[in-house]
């Protein structure tokens, strides 16, 4: 298994899998790669591509098999496993994470809610209660919990990712606009909403230089 | 300008003018790229490498000037100039969005948000009143909106995109799981947050391929 692989790459992982499960799920038995291609908005070369860092699948001018391709790509994912995740931060960003349907459905469970915050801490989501964030390390540990959502201001988030790595956790999904710095092992994907609106004003202004017509 | 800067370039201007309005608002009068790098989370190569693409900043020895190069950054970024936002989809993320200060300062403007639930229809968020889902177009055109923010079913989000495109729309920020078929014109930028999980567990399952330990 290759231990670099591109994000780009393992987004591309997770939109061939969607496609996967809707031809599964209309219980068509197998795709070519200039369907899944299509259907994951990339080219049929760089399907092959993507797929062959993982293995070889398929057979030339047969297709790839889809309930086959899709098993494989669910474990590559790490899909085939459930994970625990702990969410920091029970403000508006945090609660729409917590009911989002498809965290669950995809395997993420979240097993805990903590918040600096008097009034939020003891509060009932669903069956979790919010707790202080003095707990986190007790319930990185006590959870087995590997995933961490930090949805906290951006002055809190590098001391709360130093604490969460300490205590276990391997993974950090950062919604505060800030760097965090981590140690190798960890990984980080961040969740900046200002920075997607820059790429694409950046893209528009590229675009047109004369700026916006507004 | 080049028309085609990597999407990780992108985020590390980003970066790099945070760092900087930060020092500004400091009063820090010069930055070596290397103290850039540091606060971008990047090397000092990269920095260099990145602004090159922009023209010529800073001198060998004396570093880059703070305020002049937020500021050309900020135009490259298109942030000198005011953004009409157009939300559809008035649900937990479209409201997390709304309330996000850090829009507004950043010269985004969310000047309409418009849902397909009648239940929601008529209420206000603050000034702005939601309106039905059929007045896209017309506030596209009205508002002279360039940005479409879609926090919309996945079997929703195609159409509005598409109409969003034929209204005027240059640049569309996607929540919905799913690939957007848009003109060459037109800039998308996916937030799926599932997929920010998946990168994740992806990359703990790569650095031990025996699974988490769940």
């Amino acid at each position: 298994m290759p231990r670099r692989v591109s994000e780009s790459t393992i987004r591309r992982l997770s939109h061939y899998l969607r496609a996967l499960e809707r031809l599964e799920s209309d219980g068509v038995p197998t795709v070519s790669s200039d369907e899944l291609a299509e259907r994951g908005g990339t080219t049929a070369a760089h399907v092959r591509k993507d797929l062959s860092q993982f293995g070889s699948f398929g057979k030339r001018g047969l297709g790839y098999k889809v309930p086959e391709l899709s098993d494989r790509l669910r474990r590559i994912l790490g899909l085939d496993a459930r994970w625990r995740v702990v969410l920091v931060g029970a403000g508006r960003i945090g609660s729409a994470l917590f009911e989002y349907p498809n965290f669950a459905a995809r395997g993420y469970d979240c097993v805990a809610v903590l918040d600096a915050d008097p009034d939020k801490i003891g509060r009932s989501w669903g069956s979790v209660r919010i707790r202080p964030v003095e707990d986190l390390e007790d319930v990185i540990k006590g959870f087995g919990a590997s995933l961490v959502v930090l949805a906290v201001p951006p002055e809190a988030a590098q001391c709360l990712a130093e604490r969460a790595v300490a205590a276990g956790a391997r993974g950090i999904m950062n919604f505060a606009a800030v760097q965090l710095r981590v140690p190798a092992h960890v990984a980080v994907t961040d969740v900046n909403l200002v920075m997607e609106l820059e790429a694409l004003s950046f893209a528009i202004t590229q675009a047109e230089p004369a700026g916006p017509a507004v």
